[in-house]
């Protein structure tokens, strides 16, 4: 049978776009002679539409999409994933849906049975999980169709003690005792970094345990943090992959199940994978919100350094404005490097010395302040007035903000609210510290983009005389491995002790984090690359005490 | 039967508190002669710990707690709510359990069936769910111990396409097979305003079919945005409460179950309501955060005059300090009106003008911006360096800043980021401007407390000349409806169009409702007192578009 793959990338809520695009993806799998088309889940919609999914205007919209695109369906068969109403007068509403169509209309609706749960995924919220297997049989091959997480039965608790699996049912155990030809998985899997393998090897074991060829189609693109990095491919009964596609783009391709073409994808490094993640993480943005143009203050840091490079490679040049705002705490070679970064990548910048809006305030609140001494009070006053200058450039020309603070500080809380924790996408966020140096380097491999003093001088805040970050904080790579137990992993401090991390940096570095929760709820939506981000993904309360 | 009901304000993840409470409350109810105490859902971690829930450190201090509090449960048997393992190699990892003590052990652990995943709810990413029944046999009689939803089997689903049922099992009607005497429910059930008698109902309804006695507790106190009413019952099997606990304060009282003293609470409106949730709210953020002091900017307008009105209520006056930022376009009577009340309240004041740091800002601005005309920028320069000097004097002394935005405004995005939408807690954000007028009436119902000059002046941000809300808003009694009808009732823009609302103006508020959630996406934590409230209960996508 001859399968094209459509690995797209959708805009939520936006049927019109959406179905043009799958509409036209039926029409050139047919011109080239496909049996069958497959999309990804909840193609339709977009995934994932959250509590959109709960208006009725939302709902109507996306079924007479689907019908509208059955229509369109003739000569060939599609799997386009969507939302499907639930018949019985019990359970959720909704189901989360493959709909085959053929001839013109839809054939066939098969359900999702397990529905994720845990870190950004809150698919029981909306959907019921389905309990009944049958299998769809076109042209003379019986195929399992399947929605993403159904292929993972083998999911394991996000609870860290023991490690138990999450799910009691495995619906291709069910679908292989009707005895399949082929299995087919529209999905909807977002990118990160370190879980790079666990998708092809999950599948793998399922095509080795049941003997059966799998078409994997993924969805591609950015919805506010969640990155898919697309990656479909043909997997054969023996466990092979044939046929791979394009990572971090659209992509199209026809397999013959019978005699797949070959297709291999070039390896690629993680820090690489990491670079086009938040490249693409940014286009989209702005792209599907309608925004053009980018700001972000630069400060001859690495972070906004590296963030301005990002964002020209994803936005362009000419979109592209930054804003020097040096203090008397700034070093000349901050200002320096900065102005050279600006040059070297091409863009619009200005300079903002604040120390008159800093004298302003600072008189303006010496009466209430009177003698008491400078402290962390002072430092905020320097972030939050280059806070004002830069969200006045932003409103004053449309540019959007970009928060420039990555994932280390974020999680030790060493930022200002309404400082530098400003902005309409945070791009760094979920980067550790180490990693922003990484990816700076691989910047550079080629030529010096970023200039070589930004990345090789020790990181400072420069909110004060001789500041270092190292004045507060362990070094980052001790830093980063503690945050990683902590936050990736989910290891108690004994446990990060018992790795061989000094007792009071450990204690000290948890006791940040955890203090700091009330800073991360007024973040802005941060990219998400790891398995487990700041944001929607880890939902800690803010009043508790932690142990 | 003799059983006390503990209605106390629990702190997630506190269990060195939580367990003292529980253990004193034991030991007075064994003093009084009770044979049993029933304590609130989840009552040994407080109700929600969210992902603490994943930590291996936080289940084991719970375990502990657990077994800690029933070996000083002698002489008397104790229902206590907390979380418990699931023993099965598969499933979620824990249960959320009631657990029988008596005789210095547990002797039974029940486990909830219905677990509410939806609105401010995410109890499936966490918990497995009950499918077997049995009843506790304790001095002669059945007991059939249930857990909060487990009640609730008759919820409908969030959608607003047909209204049908969410849960397929009825935990009671298993339980009832099994001939109980007495059914119990452990509870951690939110106060909203406009659900405030479908609680009630929901359970005279079981009693009435069941024809079984219930004996309530639910749990009290403020948890970030989530406020617990209490106001426990006991409910006879004819469907009347003779016993009623207090609302939004602890309480225990002793039902003899065979002959239950009268025990009522008196009627009260919901303004009234609003107003205590409101206090709570704030009494228990800074109680449970360790913080004692707040601050906020006094504007001479109603929604800031309220919310200092409340938090006096809540923290004192002498823990109360305001800031008055006056701008050029600041009308005399808001400084005076903003004094007077600051007088009135008896909190320490200060006044800064805005304006040199206004100028500050604009002059460096100035080779930027060339010669655009002012717009927004300009507004929001002002609402900004209000920001700044209040978050200032919130860092030198302390005082946490209460945020003052109103629901209306928030919702239709009328308010600036980073600005007056600046703080630890939203105290407003829940409450529509209609209802914030309600309340600073009610408040001066016996004595003028807010000027009435800000009550009766039309709002206005007097960020421009002449300013007034409605040049850019509808009326608010308009406004509000049109709010209320697509945020709460989920309704269509067609469907409230129906009801006789102008199409522009429904379209109009629509749209600015969808376009600001990047706004509410950085917002404070919102107190939540309406059955839908902006934040975790609320999630839409960023980047989608609305239709």
């Amino acid at each position: 049978m001859k399968i094209a793959l459509a690995q797209l990338n959708y805009h939520i809520g936006n049927f019109g776009q959406n179905s043009e695009k799958i509409i036209a993806h039926i029409e050139k799998a047919k011109e080239q002679g496909a049996d069958l088309i497959v999309f990804s889940e909840l193609a339709v919609t977009g995934y994932y539409p959250h509590d959109l999914l709960e208006r009725k205007e939302f709902y109507e919209r996306a079924e007479q999409t689907l019908q509208q695109i059955a229509q369109s369906c003739r000569g060939i068969a599609a799997l386009v994933g969507g939302p499907s109403i639930n018949p019985e007068s019990r359970g959720k509403k909704l189901f989360n849906s493959a709909f085959f169509m053929n001839d013109g209309k839809i054939e066939h609706v098969v359900h999702k049975s397990l529905l994720p749960t845990y870190d950004v995924f809150d698919e029981y919220r909306h959907f019921e999980p389905n309990t009944h297997f049958s299998l769809i049989e076109y042209k003379g091959k019986k195929l399992a169709v399947t929605i993403c997480e159904d292929l993972w039965d083998e999911q394991e608790t996000q609870n860290e003690f023991g490690k138990e699996k999450l799910y009691k049912i495995s619906p291709l155990r069910e679908l292989a005792k009707l005895n399949p030809d082929l299995v087919i998985n529209l999905s909807a899997s977002p990118f990160s970094y370190n879980q790079e393998d666990s998708r092809k090897n999950i599948l793998i074991k399922n095509a080795l345990t049941y003997n059966l060829p799998i078409v994997y189609v993924n969805q591609v693109g950015a919805h506010t943090e969640l990155i898919f990095d697309g990656g479909s491919f043909f997997l054969t009964a023996d466990g092979k992959i044939p046929f791979e596609m394009n990572y971090f783009e659209e992509d199209f391709g026809i397999v013959d199940t019978d005699n797949p073409e070959k297709r291999e994808q070039p390896k690629t490094g993680y820090i690489e994978k990491i670079y086009k993640a938040l490249v693409l993480g940014i286009r989209d943005y702005f792209r599907k919100m309608g925004f053009k143009k980018a700001t972000l203050g630069l400060s001859g840091g690495i972070d906004s350094a590296l963030t301005l490079v990002l964002a020209v490679d994803a936005l362009g040049r000419e979109n592209v404005r930054v804003l020097l705002m040096p203090s008397k705490y700034s070093s000349d070679h901050s200002v320096q490097d900065a102005v050279a970064l600006a040059k070297n990548m091409g863009v619009q910048y200005e300079i903002v010395p604040i120390q008159a809006m800093v004298d302003a305030f600072e008189a303006h609140l010496a009466p209430i302040f009177k003698n008491l001494p400078p402290d962390i009070t002072e430092e905020n006053i320097q972030a939050r007035t280059r806070g004002v200058l830069v969200m006045a450039l932003s409103n004053k020309f449309g540019n959007i903000l970009l928060n420039t603070t990555n994932k280390s500080e974020c999680a030790v809380g060493y930022g200002t609210l309404y400082g530098d924790m400003n902005g309409g996408l945070s791009v760094l966020g979920d980067v550790y510290k180490t990693d922003v140096f990484r990816l700076s380097r691989w910047i550079n491999r080629n030529e010096e983009i970023i200039p070589w003093n930004t990345i090789v001088k020790p990181p400072s805040a420069e909110l004060r005389p001789d500041q270092k970050d190292t004045d507060s904080l362990p070094e980052y790579d001790v830093l980063d491995q503690i945050l990683f137990s902590y936050i990736e992993l989910n290891q108690s401090p004994n446990e990060i002790i018992a790795k061989g991390f000094d007792e009071p940096t450990v204690l000290r570095v948890v006791r940040m984090v955890n203090n700091n929760e009330y800073k991360r709820f007024q973040a802005p939506p941060i990219l998400r690359i790891s398995s487990k981000a700041f944001g929607f993904g880890r939902r800690m309360p803010l009043v508790a005490k932690y142990s």
